[in-house]
This record gives structure tokens, sequence and C-alpha cells, in this order.
């Protein structure tokens, strides 16, 4: 490989501007950081980020950029966040409007962008501790309020995983390992104990019966700030669509401690 | 002890608000947080938090206060950020005033207070695996730029310590398990190559030559913002003296990852 090819997150971001690829971001750019996406007006921007430190483990933020400034200039210098998603969702006062491909014509000098760690980043390590990541997997709903910051506020988002004992404990230990990835799970077994709301999952299909080999863990999800901002009914807000993950060149392994 | 007797870090700070302590708050509320505080009109706020988000290894926010409010409600929900620093300094439009060991009158209902994460806080762990805390340590500018954010830049500052081989890898072990306080060292070694000004320590006193068996550690250091709020000359800015930090309920251990 030349010193100056591009790097695998680079070329999937191109085709994805170019219209070549349309489909979500899983499984893509093997080993680099995807992230939640963020857009709002600087207005709202001071309260979104106090949120975001407030309920750190469920909104990591890696990237801010000024206002105005579309380029994530520390986790993808040659990106433009305005096409470089492969479908993104738009918000009006709260309403959903139609997803786009590209929010170019959307753009104003006062949007700011922020980029937010997202479980996935740990599949890869998940994967080669041996720790499967392509199965039961929901994002449900909790009952466990996160700490509010101005008009931002809301129950926590989690990611449920199952596994057997054994990938529990490993999982636990990987992603502890990723501080400011979420880190390790917020709670282990039973769902009622922080009232998740596995009959209306958000993502990943209806939920089965519990197998008897497996335990239920949950970590905090990056979801939860876009909840928060929808439900805040903020002028305009977008987001990547669900699955639709910005993809950033910095390597998942350069967020892990040791 | 009773369930409600108060922790030490809750007697300091009373003795401290009543005048009866007025000297640093260094050695005292042994394995409590002590933090660096800055505080400032609530139109520099979002500014001042990217720089640090910029920065995160020079500047850890452990707390952001809403605007107007003194208590920091997670660190210590008893204490009054206006009274519980033995010393305040405060520059108005960049420029220095008289030292304060109050700053009740100065106080309005658009002041953001921020708690950032300070290096003191693994002392306790250095000392417990055998690192010394209690001498050669200096605050040092260097001529390593950190990323800007709005009126926030400047150079990096960093704590050096000269340690043996031996202590300087158990430093670098134990410091790299507090993520959100520094973290590892950003240098070990020649004080040249980030453009450390052993001339002219901000603290510590003069640097003399370094003995045959110690070698030089550098971390990001919380000093590092404060400059940067300094030289950006607000129209308000108050921070604690030097070496008078505000000393939280939490217990630093709480922030150490495996």
């Amino acid at each position: 490989m030349k010193a100056d090819a591009p790097l695998e997150s680079q070329r999937i971001r191109a085709d994805i501007r170019a219209g070549r690829l349309t489909g979500t971001s899983r499984g893509l750019a093997h080993g680099f950081v995807q992230c939640n996406l963020a857009i709002m007006p600087k207005a709202y921007a001071f309260y979104f980020m106090l949120y975001c430190q407030r309920n750190q483990r469920a909104c990591p933020v890696l990237e801010v950029c000024d206002a105005g400034d579309p380029v994530p200039r520390k986790l993808a210098p040659h990106a433009d966040l305005r096409t470089d998603c492969a479908r993104y969702s738009v918000f009006v006062d709260g309403e959903s409007q139609a997803d786009r491909t590209d929010i170019s014509d959307l753009w104003r000098d006062d949007l700011v962008s922020f980029l937010i760690g997202s479980g996935i980043t740990f599949d890869d390590a998940f994967e080669r501790a041996g720790v499967p990541t392509d199965k039961d997997r929901w994002v449900l709903r909790t009952s466990q309020p996160t700490e509010p910051a101005g008009p931002f506020k809301g129950n926590l988002i989690v990611t449920m995983r199952w596994l057997t004992a054994e990938q529990a404990i490993t999982a636990t230990q990987v992603s502890a390992r990723f501080p400011f990835n979420h880190g390790a799970p917020i709670h282990i077994g039973d769902p009622a104990v922080i009232g998740a709301d596995l009959k209306n999952p958000m993502f990943g299909g209806p939920v089965p019966g519990l197998p008897r080999d497996k335990v239920p863990l949950f970590w905090a999800c990056g979801v939860t700030p876009q909840s928060a901002a929808q439900a805040a009914r903020l002028p305009l807000f977008i987001v990547h669509a669900a699955a639709h993950s910005f993809i950033t060149d910095m390597r998942a392994e350069s967020l892990m401690t040791p």
C-alpha cells in the first residue's frame, strides 16, 4: 500500500457521497470508529453539550465542529458531514420530515455538528475476544431518568445484548476498556430493575423469551441524546438515519485504555 | 461513624467557609477529588466547554453547573462555589484583581462554573504505588499549541515530575487508569521535544539540574484552560487561586478505570 493510498473509511465515504453506496453502515470500514451525528443551531449547542457531559456514559462526545463548519477536522479531516452519511433524518420543530441522502440545501452558518461515540465501536474488539455481535441485540427505552440540561431531558436508552455467562464476563472487561465509548455495562440481569421496555424495542425487532443459558447485559446507548434532542422540539435538528452512522478515519483501538 | 456523619471533605469546606481554614488545599481531605474551578459569563461557556472537549487531556471537565447555580450538584451537593474555596483569583477584562476569600458579591445569574479535574487526583494512588508526590514537581509552559475554540487558545501547560526509571514506569501505568484526569503522560524524557520552558516555571520554584538517576515525565495540566481563559480577556473570569483548589465529595478511586 502506498503511503498516500486512501483509508478504507475514505473510500467508503467517497462511495456514499457519490451515491454508489446507499445502505446501512453496519459492517463497513471494519475497525474504524462510527459515530452518531447530531446537528443543531448554535443557540442550543451549549445545553446539548452540557447534556452530553452530564450523561457521559450515554453521550460520549468525540468531536464538535465550529458553527457552520461541516468538516470534522479531528476525526475525518477530508469528510463533509452534509453528504457523507448515506441517509439523514430531519426534524423541524420536533416533527419528522422525509429522510434525505444529502443535507447541503439545509446547511446554515449557525449549525453545530456533534459526533458522538457509538457502541459499535467495540464490536470489533468483542468479536476478537469471542463475543458475538451479530444477533440478540436490541435498543430499548428504560425508566431511568437522565440528568437534564436546559431543554434536553428524557429517560436513558440502552443497548441490551444477550450473552452466555462467560461471554458476559469477557464483554464487561472489554467494554470497560472503552471509557470514552459507553464503557462497561450499566446493568446486568433483570431488565425490570432499570425498567427496560422489552415490549416496544426501538431497534432489533421483537424480543423473544430469554434462553436459560443467556444473561442480559445493558449498555448506555448513543440514541439517548438523539431522543432528548427530538423531544426538545428544536426548530431544526438533523441526525444520521438509524444504522447509517458517520464513518470516521479514527481507529477504534485508539480509543481503548490499557 | 454514624451514617449521617459529615465526610471529611464536607468538614473541611465548612472550615473554609467559616474562615477557620485559609491556606492551600494541598494534603487536605486525602482521597477526595480536588478540582480546578473556572467561572465565566454564559456567553463564553459554549466555546470554553468546546475548548475543554478539544483538549480533553489537559481539561477533563467533571461538572458544569447551570447558569447562575453555585452548587455543584453532582460532585458536592451541599457546597457553595462562592465561598468554599479558601482563595479566589479574579480577572476583569483579562486584568488581575486582588485575590478574595469569597466571591458572593460578584455573583450573577449568568455565571457558569466549570469543575475541571486536577492531576493531584492521582497523587494518592501514586503514593500507594510507591511514587513520591511531595517534591521534584513543576508546572511549565510548552511550545505545543492546543486546539483553539472560539476566543480560547494558547500553548499546552504541563506538570513535570522527576522520577526514577522504576517509578516512571509505575506512574505511567497508574495515571493511565485515570483517563478522565489527564491520564498517562504526554511525554517522557527530553523537555526540549515539547518546548518545555524550564527557565520560567509557573509553579514549583527554580528547576535545578536533572540528577542522573531521574527521568522527567510530563502530564497535560489543568492550568491550561485557565491560562487560555485569562488570555481571552473575558469581561469577568474567576478561578481558584493557585493551590487553593475546590474539594469535592467524590472519591478519587471512583474516577479510576480497571
